[in-house]
């Protein structure tokens, strides 16, 4: 089946791979461990477009990612969402929040711009990821 | 069960009614078509924390809020989102968005104070939405 990652996605992460229906991918920001899925099915803006097949496997990957992160980095709240206000391919965002953040308690859409991580640093957190799903 | 809703989700919203999991409450905001599922169970924060049941209930609910927004007020986006950061019970927020309003393309979530519906104008928006999901 054809998959097409919308550039801008492609652009502002690093890929950690694909579980059965999504990809994976890190966003490029150093401040929040901030994963994106992205349902591999072209052409869909909204998760109630997804089969009822798709919607099950996405509730299952969104809680996988969650408890990953969650043991992973132990933060003080997970945050979800599915905005696509700018970018309109569909793509749920899990982000790992600690009081401690810039843009807590608030979201961290739209609140200030990401800071790239160092490319070391990048390559660390890619490869704990990969190791965590098993990709 | 027993379940009891945060006091401050129920100072900001207007009750709609009970789905089998989830409680569908509107938000005090005449600025946004605003839904919020509360799954009924007591002492959950995150979604993961669900059953595999309830997970899959919550799905579908969230999925049945979305295209009801969808067909009722036909926004340009939805956005889906669990924060919590704030009020820790786990809810869902479901928001009919559009170019045109005050947010648009940020997110709605400290975006600014809340504008409350005139009384006439929620009482009609809750009767809409009620006969929309037969509550």
């Amino acid at each position: 089946m054809s998959f097409h990652l919308h550039p801008r996605l492609a652009v502002d992460t690093s890929l950690i791979g694909d579980l059965e229906l999504c990809r994976v991918l890190l966003m490029n920001d150093a401040r929040y461990p901030w994963l994106i899925l992205v349902p591999r099915r072209d052409d869909l803006r909204e998760v109630h477009e997804l089969s009822g097949a798709d919607r099950l496997a996405l509730m299952n990957e969104s809680c996988h990612v969650a408890e990953t992160l969650q043991g992973l980095f132990m933060p003080d709240k997970l945050n979800i969402g599915v905005l696509g206000n700018i970018v309109p391919q569909l793509h749920v965002h899990h982000i790992a929040r600690f009081q401690t953040d810039p843009a807590w308690p608030g979201p961290v859409w739209g609140h200030s711009s990401a800071q790239p991580y160092p490319s070391e640093m990048r390559d660390r957190r890619v490869a704990q990821l990969r190791g965590a799903f098993g990709l």
